[in-house]
């Protein structure tokens, strides 16, 4: 099983498929894009991924998009160990979960919305970070909200890491980008802090990847 | 099994939902919240949503938030007529084309975003409708490109309608909110006719709610 994934070190949707296929030990080679510089519009990258983002995930020949449904397929192909819960109750509120940030709160902070942020309304750096922080901080918000009903024992879904706590874990990184403090979200740093003490989160993080070193001694 | 939906006429991920319960016959009560005069901030419907968004989706005391994690969960709870193939790639692929527009394309144009805008960037309407109207034709365009290599047969994943379709049909309705033309959206706007064709669609329809025709009264 040939496993390619598209992706960017900076890239919160790739963290997020980069994790799934660590917890289940599928081995995989991820091609960089350049999404800051704008590779992802050059041509070619149109023919594997029609949105032009990333990631994009290919399975033997077999080209999928969006992390969700990359995460989902993952789940599919290799059961073991389980990402989504088998009860359909437990399984819909892990799902919730996932898409509070993943269809809420993360699609507003993308480079390309900031990008268009900057050129329509002339936002400025700061303006740009502050329209970030406002849309982190309310998925923030959120998450402590449901916690403070159903807190993590000790994972968003019970005693095993899953697609909730991916995509969560992913927020908590958007928020350490945009250096907004944790302290107001005490669940959810925690939450967070029991993810990456595990190696498929740690060795996941934007700045653990290749991209980010080369980016950094530049 | 008694369904309820918090929802609004013009939400279209309440659209959504309306559509995946009448593919499967569930009977449900929808209970209207006006997101556009801010009754999701009022007290008591944060108990509720802890998100302060519609819809939430209460089976026999169960409560669901995110329109793609209800719908999913409809799916378990009424598997006929299937909403996602049963083959693993073509599931995967009915829930890439699904969350084209539910995590990129429809997050962007949501109240509170157009809110947020004229509030931080002091945009008129005609910015936020062009605001708008770009994300929208930029998923727009992303499906034809999908259509060009897989055109639908005639749904998006084959002969009946399912999540995906579901999904780009609410997609539609956000150009129609928009006056946006889909004469370069050929493939789209035929299979989004198919879809208005069927009554499950039809009567899910924004301008088909209670709430519309009050509003439109007014």
């Amino acid at each position: 099983m040939a496993i390619q994934v598209y992706g960017f070190w900076r890239s919160i949707a790739s963290f997020r498929v980069r994790v799934a296929l660590k917890l289940k030990g599928l081995p995989f080679e991820e091609i960089p894009v350049d999404i800051l510089s704008g590779q992802q519009f050059k041509p070619g990258y149109e023919d594997v991924n029609a949105e032009r983002v990333v990631p994009t995930f290919i399975h033997d020949g077999y080209s999928l998009f969006q992390s969700l449904a990359i995460i989902e397929y993952i789940e599919d192909l290799q059961p073991e160990p389980p990402l989504l819960p088998h009860d359909p109750k437990e399984r819909a509120y892990a799902r919730s979960l996932a898409l509070t940030t993943v269809a809420d709160g993360h699609p507003l902070i993308t480079p390309r919305v900031r990008n268009h942020l900057a050129k329509t309304f002339a936002a400025d750096a700061h303006a740009v970070e502050s329209w970030s922080g406002h849309w982190t901080t309310e998925g923030l918000a959120t998450y402590e909200r449901l916690f403070a009903r159903r807190p993590p024992a000790p994972f968003a879904l019970g005693e095993a890491p899953g697609l909730a706590d991916i995509c969560i874990a992913g927020h908590a990184i958007a928020a350490h980008f945009l250096k907004l403090e944790l302290t107001a979200f005490p669940a959810l740093a925690r939450l967070a802090e029991r993810c990456f003490a595990l190696p498929a989160f740690a060795t996941s993080h934007p700045f653990e990847q290749p991209g980010y070193k080369a980016h950094a001694l530049r």
